[in-house]
């Protein structure tokens, strides 16, 4: 019984002591941010969307271009070259937040179409466990999108917490650089860039609480998409409110992450990748659905 | 020109011995196998298998307590000794077929639920990449079910690459048996079932090709089962005709697999997960976007 007792007291000893170790973490911590209304399961998740706002998600319902898909042969690939992509560095860190339904990084940056001549301002960087995108009909065990618009300021970008009713973004064009990331096994295998970020996502671990990440460069990612091929083709957000026009750019290079990195991430974000999408301009799955289903006999 | 055209020439003697090789496998090939019709995208995808037979799969949109779920504090567990579960070894290997949508071990088997007094027979036993069952919502890489039905000889036990509109399966009362699968990361942490099968997995990597494996032990995976907490629900097969009345029995121990081992599989089974279902006795997902859709005005 004492025994019990003073083995229970340690175990608690124990716990406050990690908690202090967590408070005292190399990452400092930022007000906490809003989370997510919408979600990935059960009426919260994808295939309710238009039901949590018939105004403003009306194109998870009705788009024809919707993401994500599966990439095969009928998508072109353009060079990555042609895509002028800024991201300065952050030897201070950046704002690292946990939405609940992802977690984001808030970093300046621009990427100039060479071929349009666009310009877009970056809004912030997240990821999606697993994989939206599949390559070939294979799915990867991550994906990170780079969200840019070609509209106003920074104050005015996309924040995956901005309210899902907030209709000025679909007056903008966005596009999206996204990288596919697969499991490598050695040692110190983890792009430098995913190693840099995820090494605070424990510190956020509870849906809106944020940090400040350790230093951050991007060169050698900007120079991977550079030398790339890249998948292009016209879209949509993959979350709510599903605005279309979105010139999505996925690299054909890879990253790589390695097991306990992944496992730190994906116990944090969880799962949050949209269903893919009927085929580009076929008709939308769930208006599809409703077509079947409305003049049906009930069973 | 003549470099390149020998070069050419070098590499379709690689291809053709590489092809030889394979055909030397240590796993005797079987005659080819029967492709599922379903598929898990766009309008092959599980939105659409309602669709893709009206009669048939009428479950996969009117059912209540379809699968798979996120499993969390609401579902009850049961101890894992209370499942008489009995499946010999196969020293010779057993069938291992690609169905296109999946790959497939067949085996014998029982199992007794000594509560119920149920006795069910085995069908066979498959894979999901990724997982489709979530525990407190965070999925994982792979699952594994074992599918017995509680009917029927050993040539009438479902099959996946049964006809869809095959209704007698309806009349039989299914348990699946299910391990959620994790990677893991030292030299031979795979599980040493997963690890026998998957040693044949590219032996099969186009849809309809079989082989029998290498020798099959289930001893250790057997008493994981027995020494476990299992969580209990009634729902759906997860594949058209997405029967209810399904017995599920998820062990709450964890499986392992390797990076390497799990990259291969993903190779061959690429993606084959349903999307979760509502909440258990709650509106099917795919009616609840009828009844949002059917009356609204078109935009």
């Amino acid at each position: 019984m004492f025994a019990s007792l003073f083995l229970t007291s340690l175990i608690a000893v124990a716990k406050v002591a990690a908690n202090c170790a967590h408070g005292t973490s190399a990452f400092p911590r930022l007000p906490n941010v809003t989370v997510s209304t919408f979600g990935y399961d059960a009426l919260k998740g994808p295939l309710n969307w238009y039901g949590l706002n018939k105004t403003a998600n009306v194109a998870c319902e009705k788009g024809t271009t919707q993401s994500p898909i599966v990439i095969d042969a009928s998508i072109s690939t353009v060079p990555g070259s042609t895509l002028k992509w800024t991201v300065p560095d952050y030897p201070d860190g950046a704002e690292f937040e946990n939405l609940g339904t992802n977690v984001e990084v808030i970093v300046n940056g621009s990427l100039v179409d060479s071929d349009s001549g666009v310009s877009y301002s970056l809004a912030q960087f997240h990821f999606h466990t697993p994989a939206e995108h599949r390559l070939e009909d294979e799915f990867y065990p991550m994906e990170m999108h780079w969200v840019f618009e070609s509209e106003g300021t920074l104050g005015d970008l996309l924040r995956l917490n901005e309210p899902g009713a907030d209709m000025s973004r679909t007056a903008k064009q966005f596009a999206v650089v996204a990288f596919l990331v697969e499991l490598c096994e050695s040692p110190g295998c983890t792009d430098p860039v995913l190693d840099a970020v995820f090494s605070a996502v424990e510190d956020i671990a509870v849906p809106g609480e944020a940090v400040m990440t350790g230093p951050l460069a991007f060169g050698e990612l900007v120079d991977k998409l550079e030398h790339s091929q890249v998948y292009r083709y016209g879209g949509s957000l993959t979350t709510p409110p599903c605005t279309e026009n979105v010139d999505w750019l996925i690299s054909a290079e890879l990253l790589y992450i390695d097991v306990p990195t992944w496992l730190a991430v994906k116990k944090v974000i969880k799962y949050n990748a949209r269903y893919t999408q009927d085929t580009l301009g076929a008709v939308n799955l769930l208006q599809n659905v409703a077509d079947e289903l409305c003049n049906s006999t009930s069973n």
